[in-house]
């Protein structure tokens, strides 16, 4: 127990709330300061505290911007996170949250999205007490600011934060505590990667932070992106490492690739980001 | 080992192919008689066989139809098995099961579809050796016809075979070695189920199906249909009993909702169904 006190809380944390912590880590305070724990990556201060069982996990599917949503959640103390929830999907995904008598934390996103309006604005107004969490870099407006090495927890799981900017300067990578999945919104996905021609994009950045921050994971790992257009819902970092068509190049191949795409400007980039900025609370 | 004898191999199997199994059950023989074997679907011969990994698993979405394909494989021996596969993604599958170093051995049908063409006649022209199979229920031409209590083995691994007639004659439902998941195809969708009001449809063996042979899984098995349109990716059995709108019902309410959706006919039936009656090779 006295490894908890180990942790560098954030600034915000009260003192009461340090001395609930001490007591009884990620069970007892349920407001956003005691989910939030800054600590090295590598860090593996919880291993005594967690259990075998793997936590709760739903992937679901937004069509229209082809994105992911990510429910996890503690099977014993019900405790749950969404990552990357979509304002269209809002409903459904609170419906299956209900159904599983499941309590929603945190809504995380990975970053600010261009393709789509999250749906963590209207999930704040729907589900009481719920925090929601962005990156520190994103420039976005949330209840908890994350950075490198934070860590989430539900119940006795946490996800703990890697930065992977490149797509834009605020794009996270969230990883299980096990290391068995990690989240990795528009910095990898499935033989692919985001682009890098908008908002903060950077080929140098991205490039870098899958090569340090996403393929220094096991090889194992499951790799969940924040899209897939091709019905794909999965990868692993062993493959990614072979096969993904880009990442597989010298930097310099990459940044030619990826500064020779010429894509489309994403449909709702106008709407998406001013409104992505705010928790997706603009116009609605 | 001796266990493997017990098992009433089809009429078709040679006194060759049952002179292998004996010795090494599913790695020496890898034709289509080598891997189905009947037997009571309550039956556990394998039990001393099986090692504790779970296979390997990949759940595909063809968006045109909302179909699910899914991808098992033997970590190991690299024996693989394709569920659904859809006409239009066969390319896609193929890649990544080359990708992943697969041997794919049988290309599995839950039914014979309505809403899209099957891939399996394309892939067993690209695949030496592929093996089809479906239900001897349906009508459908296919290498295996399987009823029962069958088992599909890959590797180490077997799905059983639980007929779930009902949406058609010939619907199957495919589960796992260690019952931790089932593929219904059509019969049990998440929150729903298919269609009664064309083929052979009838919505009391609908009800009958689900009740007595999928909700007698374990509570915790993970149910994968073959079809979603709302994005969501698996339930389980102890959801589908709680929250299924429809199967939750008594027998005469389901058959009352049944009989009154008033769809509308599927838009590719009358090229669908032709074509899955020949293993989608009508017209290709």
């Amino acid at each position: 127990m006295s490894a908890a006190l180990l942790h560098r809380l954030k600034p915000a944390v009260s003192a009461a709330a340090i001395r609930l912590w001490s007591c009884k880590p990620p069970l007892i305070e349920p407001t956003s300061a005691a989910f939030i724990h800054r600590q090295p990556a590598s860090a593996r201060l919880y291993s005594g505290l967690m259990a075998s069982g793997a936590p709760l996990f739903r992937q679901l599917f937004e069509s229209e911007s082809s994105t992911y949503t990510y429910l996890l959640a503690d099977a014993d103390t019900k405790e749950a996170v969404l990552i990357d929830p979509v304002l269209e999907t809002v409903d459904r995904d609170l419906k299956l949250i209900n159904e599983l008598g499941l309590t929603l934390k945190v809504a995380l996103n990975t970053h600010c999205h261009a393709d789509h309006i999250t749906g963590t604005g209207l999930l704040k107004k729907k589900v009481f007490g719920l925090k929601s969490a962005i990156s520190k870099h994103s420039g976005a407006t949330a209840d908890i600011q994350l950075s490198e090495g934070d860590r989430v927890t539900f119940g006795k799981h946490f996800l703990t934060v890697r930065e992977t900017p490149g797509h834009t300067d605020g794009c996270l990578t969230y990883v299980t505590d096990d290391e068995r999945m990690a989240f990795t919104g528009d910095a990898l996905l499935i033989r692919g990667c985001g682009r890098t021609d908008f908002q903060q994009g950077s080929p140098h950045r991205l490039y870098e932070s899958v090569h340090k921050q996403i393929f220094s994971l096991p090889g194992h790992c499951f790799l969940y992106p924040a899209h897939d257009y091709k019905g794909q819902t999965v990868t692993t970092v062993d493959e990614e490492k072979k096969f993904n068509p880009r990442l597989t190049k010298t930097l310099d191949e990459f940044v030619n690739i990826m500064n020779n795409l010429n894509l489309p400007k994403p449909k709702k980039i106008d709407i998406s980001v001013p409104a992505n900025l705010v928790c997706g609370l603009h116009d609605i």
